[in-house]
């Protein structure tokens, strides 16, 4: 039974479908424990989690509550106002969060995607001159290039005819897979020239089937072939779609280079009671691979901001402190 | 950007596509280092890898060369003889190596999907019976529940309306994925009364897009909510789909009770250059989690059997030795 099927795989085992696109021959890891950075933790914040009126305002509470970093919406327009905003302050720039640009960058359309990779090019032109670790970057959440079943049923008891079907149906995740492993490779030499990175985000099921787990995003990423081309992990996603946080951490490796806090219902981090105890998974993972980058809320807040988000901090610090490798 | 497409999420996060099926809280991870047993090498092999022109005469090398575990391709029919045969041996039963009974567990069919439940309850009946660890199992090839785009456009193509159409794209991950845990969660309570498991394998992409990572394979586990569904890991598969060997064993953590051997190749383990790097990975991976199962050849062999087993059972005891956590 299952000898027979894998007898066919031994020998020319890299032919089949989906495959074309893979090298038969993989970077190796690290032969041994290899000599690491010790880790840090460095807390950052989205721009829209901190209260305030404005920029200046929401910069006082973060230097006050002890968080270093602020992740953007978009680079964009920003490239001097925010480099200037930061100029006395501690506080850097940690990651711009873009989104999917509609998932046109795996289009079937090749025009499309094209365009879309000249939109991506312009948004890590901007993330490098505003100082981020990477342009945070979706390949396609659910419905966007990846049609859903319901939209192709729906369809079907419309059409007399199957001949518009094939628009409708969409790009399987295995043709999405090799679209994005072919079209990141030169966006990510262009992001390594603005000292940026693309940041593959992994979501969860129920936002983007195509990519859940941080280790398959870091595959994408291995494949791609050039560090302009990494990945995020987020805890909230995470709570989902990864049995361990500190495999998922571990998994992601090299090409780790941020990090989304939320609680496991996406509020602040400790509001939830698994909060512990993926928490310290996740740190003993960060711990393990040096982690230098840094972890950001992306999250709501039960009560009041100014008494939750300090308390955050508290205890990611407290968790930091606990996880031990 | 980012920002507002998640401010949808905060508040009702799981009420997405394909999320219906999904617990929002998951069992917490241990929060702090488990005490974990002390892991073992113990070295099995699928009886089609060993030469030897009967069973018996398969087993007396497999005691030479330090083989321990005898991995089967089916029990049923073979619930006396085997025992039978291995009761003056030193030699367990490892594993069964089942196969995906034709996608048909995850069918859009319901008397299929029924029909296909029985079939997998009766090979884990005979599974316990001859001592096994669990049933490895695939959900669904490539081409099987999960058509893919070629099939489909072909269809298209010859097809004057697209009435008959819903039937050929099939069923699609995400709900594949939701039939899985809900068929798969009464089966592992059969499976625990035989003493036994289902083994999720992840394959790689050019065999199952469905299934291709450990952690993912332990993510459909632990939302079956019983030990009776577990998973296993394959150094082949691994080495197309796992960025860290190290992560994926950690990522299957307490579900993962079986392991396939192979070079990056699949001929045996040490016979590719990159074998060292991977097996140290994977092997640091395996004693972070304490393994206690057996990890088993499923792979073919360059050059003549007689020598290059013995030589794969020492390389492997050479990167236990040297994979130190």
């Amino acid at each position: 039974m299952a000898v027979n099927r894998r007898e066919l795989l031994i020998g020319g085992a890299l032919a089949g479908l989906g495959l074309a696109g893979v090298s038969p021959g993989r970077a190796g890891e690290a032969p041994a424990e290899p000599e690491r950075k010790q880790a840090v933790l460095k807390i950052s914040s989205q721009e829209g989690a901190i209260p305030g009126k404005d920029l200046n305002e929401k910069l006082d509470k973060m230097e006050k509550w002890g968080i270093e970093g602020l992740e953007i919406g978009g680079a964009v327009g920003r490239e001097k106002s925010l480099p200037e905003a930061l100029k006395d302050r501690k506080i850097k720039v940690s990651a711009v969060c873009m989104g999917s640009l509609g998932g046109r960058l795996v289009s079937p359309d090749n025009a499309a995607r094209e365009k879309a990779a000249e939109e991506l090019k312009r948004h890590l032109t901007a993330a490098g001159e505003v100082g981020s670790t990477g342009c945070i970057y979706v390949p396609c959440f659910n419905g966007e290039q990846d049609r859903n079943d319901q939209e192709v049923r729906k369809l079907l008891a419309e059409s007399e005819t199957g001949k518009d079907l094939a628009k409708v149906i969409g790009y399987r995740n295995a043709e999405i897979r090799k679209i994005a492993v072919d079209m990141l490779g030169p966006i990510g030499e262009h992001a390594l020239k603005c000292n940026t990175r693309v940041l593959l985000e992994p979501l969860n099921r129920g936002e983007a089937w195509f990519l859940r787990q941080v280790g398959d995003a870091a595959a994408i990423a291995r494949d791609c072939k050039n560090m302009g081309v990494c990945v995020m992990g987020d805890f909230y996603h995470m709570g989902i779609e990864e049995p361990s946080n500190m495999g998922a951490f571990i998994a992601g490796g090299q090409w780790l280079h941020h990090v989304h806090l939320a609680s496991r219902s996406r509020v602040m981090p400790g509001q939830d009671k698994e909060d512990e105890a993926n928490y310290l998974s996740g740190f003993r993972g960060l711990k393990h691979i040096g982690y230098q980058d840094f972890c950001s809320f992306e999250c709501g807040c039960r009560g009041n901001k100014d008494e939750g988000i300090p308390k955050a901090v508290a205890f990611l610090r407290e968790m930091w402190e606990k996880a031990t490798i």
